[in-house]
């Protein structure tokens, strides 16, 4: 493709004027063209509209899409994009059900774009070097540990107790992208109790246990109460020692080793593998870490738990 | 494959005695080489264990084993089979959880043998000329009404309310693997209601609306708590008028026609193409069904009802 890729930015909540503006102003290979928010912002002199209809009716030249609204309505959004012949970028969790993917997926090969499910949690500094050294290893167990306060991380954001919101998965969702990325073999739900708040429909935290294929335990704990010290850790025992990553995926302590920190390149990671993804005419659409969030939903044993306000 | 496939069932409850040992009788392509029940039952004067791990530890020859199990503990056995390089029936669902399938349809096919997740409602006399009529047709919408009474239908099945079992999406799966078959488009979830009993896990009843690619909406009412007539119903309007799929697939009416009515051959349909697929070294592994089923409990909202008792 001559020139960048001219990229619009749907939905200017939160994770748009965090993450996705300032990816996309600091890689050469985009520009940003447009944005569509329902709430009438826009950025800088760019042209704003409110919806992507009116965006793809206006003719303003755009190549790819940028998909940052909640995932209930992700799915109408990505099927008009495809068939007006954009690239899309489908933040996490790529829509509100499986079979939206799966569609889209169909989709998108009939059209020839490329669609990219992200996952942000696999670009974080640590894990490409956990899953190297985890390939090469025999898996005795894991813990998966996501406690996070809700209040701090999710002000405000009622969509995610809704139907079709994730609850504490939204979080956890970032958790199991990065086991199912590192872990050598594919495991599976083999037990699901989820807290359910009296008042929401969504949890507010969760116990898994997962098995792998070759038979090691995995656990999984999500809370969405913790106040004070917050955990995004996962730990995998294996036959030369534990490996730690901790923070989310940014610190990976190995053996006998010290911790290595590095810089926070989640975003910047993703839109470098977009337009490598374009320019090589592919997707990228892993399902994976969904489909274990579907299946803890589909066999899950909710308790009622205590009522959830914010205040 | 010279001779009769030797085959064994696993798990000897109402739906292996109903009908999967009378299918395996009448059909000369299969020879019943052995059964396991943990209930210590048998059938005639052949090998019978508690387990399949004792089956396959005992030597007896076997070729392939149908799984009549409840489908929370149909994945290890099903494991343990392809393994052991049988060729393997599920009964549906294949399996408890989505990654489950996954993990054996990737089994299957390193290990080379022929894996067949079964849906028996496909096999229903009006299903396939329905497909056909409908293939040529445009869809205006679809309706699917399936209501019965649990009591009648399950008695004291205790597993198919438990976290795991599908309660209402047991039957429920059944209309979804027809219209999945049926419908020209692929269909995804837009809402689901769940009502779910006080005392018990799994839905009693649900209310879905779905949406295919081209636009139609299709409604399905599935309840449990039907008393008097039962319905097992699918009608879709088209351009050239509407379809009616009565009795569970077994009777079907075209506009202008007279109900076309057939003797039910399901199971014996099934052990024919299961025996076709291991003669062609092939697999049948379609998880639309299912995954529609992960998706209403993904994105369900969740309303407590009546507690259920059963006399």
């Amino acid at each position: 493709m001559a020139g960048p890729i001219r990229i619009a930015v749907i939905g200017l909540g939160k994770i748009a004027h965090d993450q996705h503006l300032p990816a996309i102003a600091a890689n050469p290979a985009f520009q940003l063209a447009a944005t569509a928010s329902t709430h009438g912002e826009g950025v800088g002199g760019l042209p704003r509209f409110a919806t992507l209809d009116e965006m793809l009716a206006s003719g303003v030249a755009v190549d790819a899409v940028a998909l940052c609204t909640p995932p209930q309505v992700r799915y109408q959004l990505a099927a008009q994009a495809i068939a007006a012949g954009k690239h899309v970028f489908l933040e996490k969790p790529p829509g509100a059900t499986l079979g939206e993917v799966a569609i889209l997926d169909a989709q998108r090969q009939a059209a020839g774009v490329t669609l990219f499910a992200s996952w942000h949690s696999r670009y974080a500094a640590g894990v490409g070097p956990a899953r190297d050294w985890l390939a090469e290893r025999e898996i005795r167990s894991a813990s998966i540990v996501w406690r996070e306060d809700v209040r701090v991380w999710h002000p405000g954001q009622a969509w995610i107790w809704e139907p079709g919101g994730l609850g504490v998965f939204d979080p956890g969702i970032n958790a199991l992208s990065i086991a199912t990325y590192i872990l050598p073999h594919p495991f599976f739900v083999e037990r699901s109790v989820l807290s359910i708040p009296a008042n929401r429909a969504a949890p507010i935290a969760a116990d898994l246990s997962f098995r792998d294929v070759a038979g090691a335990a995995i656990r999984m704990d999500l809370d969405w109460r913790q106040t004070g010290p917050q955990s995004w850790d996962i730990s995998v025992d294996t036959d030369r020692g534990t490996l730690r990553l901790e923070k989310g995926g940014t610190v990976l302590t190995l053996p006998g080793e010290a911790p290595r920190i590095a810089e926070d390149r989640e975003y910047p990671e993703l839109y470098a593998r977009f337009a490598a993804l374009i320019d090589a005419g592919t997707s990228d659409v892993d399902i994976a870490p969904m489909r274990l969030v579907a299946d803890a939903f589909l066999c899950g044993d909710r308790r009622i738990v205590e009522a959830f306000s914010e205040p």
